[in-house]
């Protein structure tokens, strides 16, 4: 009974120091939605417990038949953590061997959650975006809103210019000043959402929690590609059910697949 | 975003080496029970991946409101373990802060898992047996059959006899070796099930798979207490449904309370 099962735990500091890169980890999402699409994951609905009233710890088990690949997540979102000074979403990932159940890795499940989030905008925009696609629009300057772009960057080789807003200015400069050279493209602040959509040909909205959208249908340009990374709580439902129609494309791809 | 979590891992070993006793399990465990009854927990219907047809991991969430304690249990079950050497029902436990989401500790599950499931027996057997019982039946002699003997010790006062059959004739003979002493009392080996339910106060069935039941009703003693740890395979549907009528008792708490 007190057989020894070795287990491997990765920080996120070693998970880090692994310098994975964000094509690899989008060639690896390609794979997963690949496999999702042809019936051959299983991904049962995600049970959770809410210990205040804004807060869940949910449970995300996933078993890629045509990987040999499964194991679990287990992540929480704690709003009241930013004033602590802790992330908002936090947790961990476990990897079992198929064959046997053995956990073999326990990992901090923060860059996994970011990058994977970015991952499966990057990978709808590489089938949905249109070629030309130049001008991206960013409201949320948060991880997602930098691992988005960062994402982007590496499928649509055309995009040279992003328009951002944000509710916290200093948030929009640290922006800019964090990936106009990494990213290499032109950050341009701007004063409101409906700047940031005019002209952009994918508008992205990685905010928080909202009163109400911000997003709205008209704002909303011929052709573009829109994401909501918030679940779309920041899309106006007529933009959602709008899309689509030979006007303009709004992918719930990203909130569906974060599950 | 790279903020530092800290968390403790404590493996099957570093576990044991607490020697956390039997008695205070049992207590917290009524505890937690107490909770469930009173409607506290938030303890969602548990989902799962299945990598082979007779294999399971799931994910077992759960919330005790009025004690500030929660986490998931992450536990697989591979019978085909046996053959490898390994534990079949092995994995992980995290408990996580309530307040802000973060995991404290991964723990490896295993004993907690043997003990929390015997000791939801002892729970249950100080409740429900016969104030002078006395025997004690065992079908099935691994980890459950001798955890369960243990945890009923702590809570029977009275229990000096234990009749024990087990398809493994070795394993039967380990078990006497093993616990007589430990336990303080008679093990006498029987040659079938018949045989153990014969006079049992408290019959206990700890199986794995089966091709059908083994318990008959008419075997299942009048005032005996029952419990079937494999979700109660091992009984035929008459014992259970005829059971609790001033005749009998079986309870199907612990199979329930494994979830």
């Amino acid at each position: 009974m007190v057989k020894r099962v070795e287990m491997l735990y990765l920080s996120q500091e070693e998970i880090l120091d692994l310098g994975i890169g964000l094509g690899e980890v989008i060639g690896l999402i390609e794979k997963g939605l690949y496999e999702h699409g042809k019936g051959r994951v299983e991904n049962p609905p995600k049970p959770g417990i809410h210990s205040r009233s804004d807060s869940f710890i949910h449970a995300m088990p996933a078993y890629f038949e045509g990987l040999g690949i499964g194991g679990l997540k287990w992540v929480s979102g704690y709003p009241s953590n930013r004033a602590r000074g802790l992330p908002q979403i936090l947790g961990v990932m476990i990897v079992n061997d198929m064959e046997t159940g053995v956990p073999l890795a326990v990992m901090d499940c923060r860059w996994i959650t970011a990058v994977r989030t970015a991952a499966v905008t990057a990978v709808t925009a590489k089938f949905c975006a249109r070629d030309d696609s130049e001008v991206l629009g960013v409201v949320g300057c948060g991880v997602q809103g930098r691992m988005n772009l960062l994402a982007l960057k590496e499928v649509v080789p055309g995009l040279s210019r992003v328009k951002v807003f944000d509710i916290n200015r200093a948030a929009m400069e640290r922006y800019r000043d964090d990936l106009s050279e990494k990213a290499g493209v032109d950050i341009e602040i701007c004063e409101s959402v409906r700047e940031v959509a005019r002209g952009s040909d994918i508008l992205l909205t990685a905010t928080q929690r909202l009163e109400e959208p911000l997003v709205k249908d008209e704002w909303f340009e011929p052709g573009c590609l829109g994401f909501g990374i918030e679940a779309s709580r920041a899309w106006y439902g007529d933009a959602i059910l709008g899309a689509g129609k030979e006007r303009n494309r709004m992918t719930r791809a990203v909130a569906l697949a974060v599950r």
